[in-house]
């Protein structure tokens, strides 16, 4: 008797050990295969597609969530630029880290190469089947992926696409599998012989269920309570811009502004922040001194939770701070370590508030939305990571990889080198 | 009422906010007060020890453990060697990883900073205060040591040294906390919003303890049983040479060899790698294939675990397969990815083998034994991870390290980029 889930995970661990073996122009031929096969199912993908959002509607599924279920022509478009650009890219797996002789006849190299069986655990959006999936390949690594069950039909539709585009590259199409239930994700997480990374990409809870639920690494953010602090030397238009931007762009997303803090002596040109924001249909929540100079649009006093809420909505807290050491304060107090930004023309206090704030990602003179993996330059994205270590900020396809260290010889012993022995060269060669 | 467990990580949190703001130079002084506090207080330091020493062999601690307990002249010597060159290296924080123009007048830089508070468990060995702690202070992260119980006299001593010369350089002592009981130890590991990493140095069930026992990330190694492959076309005396050294360097070293593979063909050559085995006292336990061909070595035959056990003592599995693919599944199917090694003259099998072994590190004509931070040139070792996130194989400095994103720019929205709109020139720069 197999237990099923035990089943899909071990084909994927023996799966992995072949496609990571493959040469990069193979699993390059997947992506292009899976970019051919999006084209000829298009009428099928949207289809499938329809039936989830027309039972999610039936269920009375949010317009955010409904939004991002929907497939459309233009969303597997896109998918199909990502692939094409992966395919594209130089592979990543290989890549000479660093090469250094140990001694003569005896050279070190730390190689990039496949972490090996990845789970994916994700919410609503199925294109994230083709991004992680596609991302995940391409490193060499092997894809276990727990979709929603709101998406279940168009993810269902998605894997078949990735099994069969490795199938007819000559792969081992087990390197992607699926489960579908809540139950079977239990029992995956328990398997950390199986699997070496779960990535849960969604709402908070998710990442704290998975991380509280596994001894396996998890690379997930927490949350993004992102600050904007307009500096007492900040340009107010600037200020409103990044204010409107951070918050406005797209609230839902980890990056948005969540707090205001507002130097005290900047408090007489709130107003006309406030106004912007207020254009934009922000909701502002503000701290007493705040609150005078915002109440003229529709500003409420900030209660219990505002200064340390992740709205994901229309909704900003602006609190106000006597200097840039309080402002320092309130974020190593209050934030989440994902991207705080400060708006000023004091270059000493820009820099000060570069090196201090101890976030993933710190700006000046920015909004907080630039922090992402495309703007980055990343490439693809497979998640912005609130953790402190392998990975951190927006991750790209370096998340996904490992190293591993070679070394050359000659039949040298460790016993020879020590104290009043070989001595080591350790000399830097060219990667 | 203040949980003075829950007060010792708090306090720790607090003064590496301070500590990672220090100068490079601040951080460098701690290491060189320290080096002349152990110089100052050497005869307490050996006092202290000999107390610790002589109550655990009243309660007969096994004579390997008695000498990592135990203190000498030259173990301090050599302590106050590393952190002479701790001080010297370069300052690892604050390097610049990458740098990289997303658009004119917008520029990203990533680069590495502390993690942050580091929760250390180790056993025996006292000399692991002093080498991780000054590993970790330099690195600007706060550290939290919990040592076995066997070496509380000598542990405190040299906990009051860290802090002592975090004190008389102006820092924070707090940097430094020490708990001494495994209840405490419990309670920490559930302090997830104060404890970054925690790294268990010490026997697999610690570390396996310590995995199951917290969602903090662990940064660990699980088990080393580390594979010597003699190919077919292996040089005889250089494989008796690497499976002595392998084996008996160090018995209890993690890298230390476990099991010996031999390719059929080579058997004729294998009384010979024995021979040199025996001589150093080693036990063999061979397959049937291997078995007469070590019999007159004392060889016996290989039972239930061999070949999957991690013997930290001189006893060494043989066993023979018919091919290089063959010890290839051999090493997948019962290696711990810590370290494995071929033998061979023959450049295509050693490519092979080097590309397909998926294990931290992976040698062609070396002993085992190389892969250690001090050979790999990486400076003092914090230790040897078999995890393949963050950090794998021997972890020096840089697995103390994460990285920050800086952007800079001028005022620019996330809003104005995209499709129809204005592009990102992701232009590299230098670092």
């Amino acid at each position: 008797m197999t237990d099923p889930v035990d089943e899909v995970a071990r084909r994927a661990r023996q799966a992995q050990r072949a496609l990571r073996l493959a040469p990069s122009e193979a699993r390059a031929a997947v992506l292009r295969r899976l970019e051919a096969l999006l084209v000829e199912r298009e009428a099928a993908l949207l289809e499938h597609n329809r039936e989830d959002v027309a039972a999610a509607e039936r269920e009375g599924l949010a317009a955010p969530l409904l939004r991002r279920l929907a497939l459309t022509p233009a969303k597997l478009a896109t998918l199909r630029d990502g692939l094409r650009q992966l395919a594209a890219w130089p592979d990543p797996v290989g890549q000479v880290v660093l090469r250094r002789e140990l001694d003569q006849g005896l050279v070190l190299r730390q190689v990039k190469s496949p972490i090996g069986v990845l789970l994916v655990v994700f919410e609503s959006r199925p294109d994230a089947v083709v991004q992680i999936g596609a991302l995940a390949l391409r490193a060499g690594n092997a894809v276990l992926l727990k979709g929603g069950a709101e998406a279940r039909a168009s993810n269902r539709a998605l894997v078949a696409c990735l099994r069969d585009a490795l199938a007819r590259e000559g792969l081992d199409p087990d390197a992607v599998g699926a489960v579908e239930d809540r139950e079977a994700l239990g029992r995956l997480l328990a398997l950390d012989a199986h699997i070496d990374l779960v990535i849960p990409r969604g709402s908070s809870q998710l990442v704290r269920h998975v991380q509280a639920s596994t001894r396996i690494p998890v690379l997930g953010h927490a949350e993004g309570i992102c600050h904007l602090y307009l500096d007492r030397a900040a340009d107010p238009d600037m200020a409103a811009r990044l204010a409107v931007d951070g918050k406005c762009d797209a609230p839902s997303a980890c990056n948005a502004t969540e707090t205001l803090l507002v130097h005290r002596d900047l408090l007489p040109h709130l107003p006309a922040v406030g106004a912007a924001l207020r254009a934009r249909g922000v909701e502002l929540r503000a701290d007493p001194q705040a609150l005078p100079h915002l109440a003229a649009h529709g500003a409420v006093a900030a209660g219990e939770g505002d200064g340390d809420t992740e709205y994901g909505d229309l909704v900003l807290a602006v609190f106000t701070v006597p200097d840039l050491e309080a402002a320092l304060r309130f974020i190593a107090d209050h934030g989440s370590g994902h991207t705080d930004a400060i708006v000023t023309d004091d270059a000493e206090a820009a820099a000060r508030f570069l090196a201090e704030v101890d976030s993933a990602s710190v700006f000046h003179n920015a909004s907080t939305r630039f922090a992402d993996g495309y703007r980055y330059g990343l490439g693809a994205e497979v998640g912005i990571s609130t953790g402190r270590i392998h990975a951190r900020g927006p991750v790209g396809v370096e998340g996904l990889l490992t190293t591993r260290w070679l070394l050359e010889g000659a039949g040298q012993v460790a016993a020879d080198y020590g104290p009043g022995k070989r001595a080591f060269t350790h000399r830097s060669l060219p990667t």
